[in-house]
């Protein structure tokens, strides 16, 4: 029923504005005795956090995390984390020209339609800014995912900017973390430099496609039917600001097969545990985590906020135009490269600790 | 928490197996006073019942609803509605020499993982068939809708099948019931009975594109952050067997377009509310609708099921081949546009109920 | 969220009238591979059925309850459960006459007040036949506890009706089921079958109170805050119909206790573990069970249908006169024994799932 | 799900330990549009803050609550709103020496038995101090019942300390404010002070009774099975630390009444419209309200932390003696007093917030 609170048992309620006195992310369900400090999250916190580079907002924002409760002695207590950053770069007064306008392809229009309220501080809740708080929560599902499924690995990196996309043949991760787009493959990276910068001097922004996946996912976590895997990473990154489209595995493109190309054949390896020929599924057969590695892509749409004059109304009813200023990414899709990765930590964590209470050791083993 | 249940307010829990004696759903939430008899959702359920033509399961079923609580005298009394489905054309004996061996692309080998569980009855809970349920409970959602919101109308149709697409410059909405494939585009349902009936003969099958629209959504429906009405839809779309991609407005593709392509621009239109140049939102802004037609699409796999030989492994560890008799769809996207529509209807429904309770009438009136 | 649900991991909602084809519980959350089938629930059915004795309502039920789906084979596959009881004496007849006038005591007025809906058949949703489908429920709990936690033993008996209390000091548990009243004291019991004949034959009812005891829970089950323990055996006894009061080991006597008489004190038995020199607690403190017996105690208020004359008022705003006839029983509480174990049950499993879910084995050892 | 969240629509999840930084609440559900700042919420506050008189905990805390989200320009914006309030006097090693002992009566044996953790410094989360959180959240339920209810007053008072019960007969509601007891009799409140004089200076500790009561609420709130609206009383009372019982009207008592004395008739009142012959019910029937005063008792434990010695064990597993010095409440009862009436302030907005959802005005009229 929250409306501000995401998983199950591992559940995140988010809170804050992008110009309030601060934002966080209240977290129960935390297991006990995980080893976190604020140091641990800082790591995650300082990968989402904008002025990093120029092709992000260059808004000033330390984005330090601090754990106000739930954590003693470096461990968790098993009750209720309390995770705030506190905003301190908020200059609200760059908004103030536009509080009577709304702002085409954002939340303005439809927020004051919905509660009558006119947040016009750089879109108030609705701002990406939230995301920070998911940062922090991803964090702390990380460093229990470390304790409980330490062969976890998960990793987001862009594959899309506009039209051109990264080429597979040439992915290499340890790229990724060596430009500025998270991206695998280093030529197509140099390329959207060129195109990112041509872009933001045009005063126009580009959409994203970001990936995610997850290695070292126990086979049997998730549900056959609503508390599925899929659904709830569907959910998950949907959730996310300015995602407009959620895949797994071969997603849309699975229209395009016949049953033949695309069901993964399955194979015994050597341990005598099932391979799969493919992995078209995406890790998810049924709702249910295969032990292959979980793929998961979203497209993130471009910021709507350009230096270019659109047409608008105001909340009076009249037309008018409007060139939105302020500080804003060229592609925010580069930011939510982290947020998809801690959306994918929060999800599995969730879903480890629903198998782990409903099912228990009850799990069938094949041979 | 619920793994059987979708919804907040108007909340689904669906049960039954596919050839266990029945299936339904229990439906909580459902506000009273509401006109439903088994007759209205009857209308529905011959929607997706299989056997409808050559091109679905030729299992018959005659998919019968009964309504066993929560309704008096012809109208809803405010508590749990019972909707129960009986099975009647079981023959699970088609399915006992697959007991041992897990059929690829299908649950069997995770939900065996997962429960130490084999239903080798047709995929147990696993079964499409659980989507009669959401199909009955789409039906009392519709009925809720039109007394609650009265303009609200919903459709779904099938838009690609393969390769091949359905052209929007072809639509035409009268087309949709006229052929076996809900297609609005009579052209490519003539191309695709074609199409259908080779993958048929040569024992394959196929995925599918299904588009839901739904129009006369009052604004302000959903939520900023985690309730927002398109995290819904995409978790609910994605909870419907076999589906791998959900998409709202451009989707996938917003990730092409600039932010001047994709920002639809507001004008004022007669009546002094907003109007829209372009619908690439697909009618949500900010997790929260603006009015105009609110449009997901998403991808179904091609069933798994299929005639061909295929490698796989026993419970017992064995490596071994299968082919999947038993009656199956070659297309099984297109029993799945009934069940988008009864997704969206649920949706709508949950999120109208949670706005008034939240909301109320407080919400901001343009000019 | 869902008003007819109980439970967060193991979750029952529940279904159906009074007079309505059937009723059920819809039980989602339930644990693999848990054996489980009819004769086993119906043992605990027929404790509550009515037509016992002359001291409970003649109704005629069978209240054979059937499981249509989640098990397979004999056991459970961890999707959810549906227990199905069908209504077969339904006479509504008898209350036809009653169908505009409110019943005093019952909910008939405010259930029409709040949904707008008068359902005159024997109370319909508000009827405690309603807690047949708990006892249904309360008998999948136990089936999964005695896997689970095959220690836990879970005792209800009556220990007041009127003002005539058993006494402790006289307390056989081999009598509870030796007479129509589960009363622990024999004595007390025959005193009551005279009270209560003289009581029914001047048309008029009386309250009692339950007292369930639950042996053999683990230390450690319950949370310190909202999850408590104790919140949740408060709200499941309160939700029963007819109970006005909770108590938890003293419970409202805790009141007139020093904090040195109330302190249970702590001493080491032979195994090293935990005892305590007394049980005020109840066997909960701080909301997380102790390991002693959880005592908790309900009062449940005498029968509101009487057969003597009552001033009430009708739908239309008129006032009369009111003698409910029908068939009820003199002392409700009798047959709210089985439903208190019943919902002791449930709770005790959500719990250890929620324990085993969030906590694991990360629970501290003493020694 | 939440174990640290109370509430459906209108959702308080607390966060926050004795001695950490700082605690709160996270609030979602808040209709938008109320008028709310933090001097208001400080006025509640101020009720619950220790160091009053010399009857409360000597702790020095300005329980200073910030509105740190979901408030903008004076009014909620609908999204969730976080309630800090800081920690000043922490003084933790007062409670140094009991690091490795457990005291009686008190959640540190249970904690460590579930969690694997001793936070020893004031009870951590276990501690009352969480009801800080309460009341600030308590107060903006209050805010908003004032513009969407504005009929509804709640008043909590103390009826019973130990053995000694104020007489209904001298209640004078003016005087709850003018004594430390929150008592409406003042000749009891006097009497009480002299005893918990003797009491305090004898090292010892009571219990007592709190009664709340909500007048103005409108008939309907509620739901007739789980969605109770006294089984959500039960659970709020219940869930606030050493409570042992909760009442709702006659509460136990229900037990000793007859069908005949305890059934409330119902008449016409000039309006047309029901009044009651009396309120045995509380206010509650079928888990409706009646539109009488809804009225809950609770009793509340004497405080454990006492300056007599107390035997008990270390996490060594050592047997050893106890005296908890620190800074403690003598009757823990008094400062109850406001967290109860903040508990009915979220129960009620909540519920309120859930029948003009599901309802809206469908309810029925009598006339």
């Amino acid at each position: 029923m929250s409306l501000n609170t995401f998983g199950h048992l591992f559940r995140v309620t988010t809170w804050g504005e992008s110009h309030g006195p601060a934002l966080g992310a209240t977290v129960d369900g935390v297991p006990p005795g995980i080893a976190v400090d604020e140091a641990m999250l800082q790591v995650w916190m300082d990968q989402r956090k904008p002025g990093q580079n120029k092709y992000t907002t260059q808004r000033r924002e330390a984005d330090a995390v601090r754990i106000l409760s739930g954590v003693f002695e470096g461990k968790t207590t098993g009750t209720s984390v309390q995770l705030m950053i506190e905003n301190t770069d908020q200059r609200s007064k760059d908004y103030g020209d536009i509080a009577e306008k709304f702002r085409p392809g954002h939340a303005d229009i439809t927020y004051f339609q919905k509660y009558g309220i006119r947040d016009y501080r750089g879109g108030g809740r609705s701002s990406a800014r939230e995301t920070a708080a998911r940062v922090a929560a991803g964090g702390l599902a990380r460093a229990a995912l470390a304790a409980l499924a330490p062969k976890v690995e998960i990793q987001g990196y862009m594959v899309q900017m506009g039209r051109s996309k990264a080429d597979p043949a040439r992915y290499d991760m340890a790229q990724v973390g060596q430009n500025p787009f998270w991206c695998p493959d280093a030529e197509m990276a140099a390329q959207w430099a060129d195109e990112l910068d041509a872009l933001r001097k045009s005063g126009n922004s580009v959409g994203a496609v970001i990936e995610v996946v997850a290695r070292g996912v126990p086979a049997g976590l998730g549900a056959p039917i609503y508390g599925k895997l899929d659904t709830d990473l569907a959910a998950a990154m949907m959730s996310i600001n300015a995602v407009k489209g959620v895949e797994i595995g071969e997603g849309m493109a699975a229209a395009e097969l016949t049953g033949e190309e695309n069901a993964d054949e399955i194979f015994l390896g050597n341990d005598g545990q099932p391979v799969y020929s493919s992995n078209h599924a995406g890790g998810i057969l049924g709702g249910i985590s295969t032990g292959q590695e979980v793929v998961v892509r979203f497209a993130v749409k471009p910021t709507s906020s350009i230096l270019r004059p659109r047409q608008t109304i105001t909340k009076a009813g009249e037309a008018t135009e409007i060139i939105t200023k302020g500080r804003h990414d060229p592609c925010v899709g580069i930011r939510a490269v982290p947020v998809g990765e801690a959306m994918m930590a929060c999800v599995l964590l969730d879903h480890l600790l629903l198998h782990r209470g409903q099912v228990g050791d009850a799990g069938g083993r094949i041979g």
